[in-house]
């Protein structure tokens, strides 16, 4: 028997590293993404942002956020506090093999160290989210303290409340891998920053036209939404915690089917939505309605089957972009699209779960919905508030036009290649 | 031994989700390898292609391909027809556990949901192929009318008469990844495509010159390739099906070191050859050497030693360049080589599996290869022509002259950069 | 038993595979960095070095390395030599199934086949490091040939020192994954060739001033960095060589979070002493950090907390921004940074060791330091010179002018996109 639980405690903490190895890179996706779909003379500043966010977002989860997020003890509203995990530990052998088999599951049966790698990647996917939206304008330094208190404090305390056992998760809100923890909550931040930091010059005339910026490089944006694409499946497919034994591996297998059919059928949506209203295969939006469709199917890609995966992609493509129009006419300046993949098409994610997976209630999907969206707006506004009554969160008009890549990083992201054409 | 027979299917699931994954990322490697071999007024369009073939093939396969390509059954020509995957439904585990353990690989060992998963990305392949073929002239929206049908039938019924146990696996055909199921099949739709489609503009001159029309972007072709290269690990990797012990784990591990030998022996073959006739280290040879060198190993990487591996992608590396060349002038215009490399190496691929493998005869290889063949090109042909007379298959010339992108696709893949010497 | 074996054997073959996959994914890594960092006049042959030094270092490491490190017998000093692996064959399933399960991690408890394949991409790794600091300068064949004598002989010597069981080894030098074995050996042999290669022209002026010759396309230097980050994790976390039980899975989760602290607190401590220095936020000493936090981590990624693990990297990223300062200063031009990142700071890796781990000595680690270090710089700068007086190693003056791509490789990375300020 203990070779036996040797063994399935080694492939379900495997299962979890590679998983999480797959969604680190994500971080990859994203900011090939946004590179790809800001202006050249913003780009070396996005990129840098996009790393070091990764980075941050390691070490605050580290020092604070995962203590936070998955307390030894709390009382449902607030975690207490115990900043132990940068110290390491992991669970002992011997205890594990003397864990009682029939109880097996609800003790330690992966490494506690995987579990921390698989949470932290998820950290920083959703700071990634804010990264797009607050793009070629934000000051480069005033983001990256956004970013420790977001990846340390306020993604961690809404994270509790779910996937730690806090209130949300006994009132019975579902939200399998993070369409709302993850998503919503990302872009719950991004539209509190976006608010006070305002559009980029020129994107709205004063008689209500709105100038199309279109990004510099679009087989970068292509690769990043594959690189999500394909991370994705250790986003989900990861969540379901364990894969070793015939149940569990099959409905690994069935998050990963409709992981990838729902990206599919947001792909095929958003091009056929983006050319019955423009009459173009815009790939932009194409590749918005693959992001569409994985982030609507991650508060439930297990329940579901294979066409209704779909179908919950499809939706999620067609509400991207008409989501996308909307913001723009409301004149909320989200360069990459990020507010409406991510937070629009989060919450029809959140919505969509009581659809397929009877234990679940509109009650409490709503309740999950408002408070991760309140929580995370208001906290976020005051923090931006804050950093930009100090620090400032724009930079200079001069800046801004010249572009942030000289003014913040001191260098160009593509210094022989802007043509007659550049420097828009 | 139930706890055996658990932990046998998890591991042999996640190393097929595993292996699909990879697959699937390998539609990421040919987005990049076709938009860094294309002209940079084509670069959106391909990426659309490549998205859309994409969720076209994971939708088309799910709705009928899967059930065409293993059905329930079928008279070895025929299978029979049974569109029920689409609502899902797998192994039942009380019935995998109560399997004869001597019977068990014949039996349920692995989740059906991963098996689709790793089919559809294999449909995925095929039918990024076609797009590099057509590239730079083909109607968008015809090109993804042809897919539905590529995916949802041309594809699984050829995939059945093999993989799903039709007349050829009777035969003896061998054909253990695909250079024929899937490789020479994605380059004999590419044909026949090209063939009706005919060359680009100004690609052949009246006095019989075949001018070079060059990639606007190498470092994207080089990161396709390698995409292509790692997510073969998977394609091949994965075709074992089986892990869950010492002789099958071996295998798999040869499948990796052949896999890779023969595309490292591709490369320096192709960049010699090159060398020789060029006179040039010619980068796009030597990719297409990589790519030929796997191509012509997956229809038998189990059985050779890693030296033999090297060789037959060795032979691959030098076929792919004279196909290449010949092609040319042929007029059979293919920007990024596809037939040559999946096609003609395909074939050698096939021919050289009765070398290192004495289950296979010449003449069941060339049943297949002929079969394949012919039937693809044939029906391909077929569906190409009736695009023709009603959608029509070829933007018009005015398009292709200032860049399929903005017609198409409303929108340019780099529209900061094209400096002096740019829309060539 | 037998079914335990069976299936610990495939668990860790596995692992083993996935894990050389990512390392395999890291030769795309190291392509995208450094064509991301060269000149764009340079990029096609930079790229056409890296997909040729990786073929070459898989079939010279299959021909003679593989067997020069891991032989069957030697005196610590020299290996006794045997080229049989290229003609493959692995362990015998019922041998593998009658060993004593005591003595089983003694034994064969996985795919021999599947240690060829994680070796032989590391060894590919070692090369590339080469390829950065040398490039926009040197002779495309003269550096193959190198890659031939490195990979075939220079790095299997040092490297069966240590982990074939050489004199290294017995002296009790530890060096976990290869901050000394693969990042310093790599580093060691570029010195070499840089120092009898030169700087690049105009790269120092008459009168001490340095001219900084800025990378053409940064993203393309973002996602290398993002992919080397996510390979790192097979490299670190596959040297620990099993996973399928509870300690080893344990292991392999902490070596997984400790290299992506490391790498983490470089990319934060690197952009910190930038803005100190330069006071901006330099997004290539960022990308330098998170290498740099990477290869510090390397020699010993398993004892450390994650807080200590995030103080090597934070070191690291420090070590790296003063280096390559000196470097310059020094007037090695190596454009992508190569000798600091992987060199200078592999030092400190190795240095680091006993800090975390008792059973490490500084005279030992100083032993295995200088070994690498003499070795491979003597006899690498030994075949330099040969290859300077034979084939020379330097392109003409008018070629480097021109750029290496047109003179090497015939063609043009960007052929349409270098515009008013290309071609610098």
């Amino acid at each position: 028997m203990e070779d036996i639980l040797n063994l399935r405690y080694a492939l379900d903490t495997f299962y979890f590293l590679v998983s999480g190895a797959l969604v680190m890179w994500m971080a990859a996706g994203f900011a090939m993404l946004e590179a790809g779909l800001v202006r050249s003379k913003n780009t070396a500043e996005i990129l840098t942002k996009n790393v070091a966010l990764f980075a941050i977002a390691c070490i605050m989860y580290m020092l604070m956020g995962y203590n936070i997020m998955y307390p030894a003890d709390g009382n449902g509203y607030f975690p207490s506090l115990d900043l132990s995990f940068m110290f390491g530990g992991d669970n002992d052998p011997a205890e594990v093999l003397a864990q009682d088999p029939a109880a097996w599951y609800d003790g330690s049966y992966y490494s506690g160290m995987s579990d921390f790698f698989f949470q932290v990647v998820f950290v920083a996917t959703a700071m990634s989210i804010v990264s797009g939206s607050v793009a070629e304008r934000m000051k480069l330094w005033s983001f990256l303290v956004f970013a420790v208190v977001m990846t340390g404090f306020i993604y961690p305390m809404q994270g509790y409340w779910k996937w730690g056992g806090g209130f949300l998760d006994e009132l019975g809100f579902s939200d399998f891998a993070g369409s709302g923890v993850v998503h919503l909550c990302g872009a719950s931040a991004a539209l509190a920053g976006v608010l006070l930091l305002g559009a980029r010059k020129g994107k709205y005339g004063k008689n209500g036209e709105i100038r199309a910026i279109p990004g510099a490089n679009l087989p970068l944006a292509t690769l990043g939404t594959f690189i999500l694409w394909l991370g994705w499946f250790g986003f989900n497919g990861g969540s379901e915690l364990i894969v070793s034994n015939v149940g569990e591996a099959n409905a690994v297998a069935a998050v990963f089917v409709n992981t990838n059919m729902a990206a599919a059928g947001g792909v095929i949506a958003a091009l056929l939505t983006a050319r019955a209203v423009f009459g173009k295969a815009d790939l932009t939006m194409a590749l918005n309605g693959a992001l569409a469709g994985l982030v609507a199917i991650t508060a439930e890609p297990l329940a579901p089957s294979p066409i209704w995966a779909t179908l919950v992609g499809v939706i999620g493509g067609v509400i991207v972009v008409f989501s996308i129009i909307t913001m723009d006419k409301l004149r909320v300046d989200d360069p990459v699209g990020a507010i409406s993949v991510h937070g629009v098409v989060g919450m029809w994610g959140l919505l969509a779960v009581p659809l397929s997976n009877g234990d679940a209630t509109f009650g409490a999907q709503l309740a999950g919905l408002f408070t991760i969206l309140i929580w995370t707006f208001v906290v976020s506004f005051i923090v931006w508030l804050i950093l930009k009554v100090t620090m400032g969160i724009r930079v200079s008009e001069e800046e801004e036009y010249e572009g942030v890549d000289i003014g913040e990083c001191g260098l160009e992201a593509y210094p022989e290649f802007v043509g007659s054409r550049g420097a828009a």
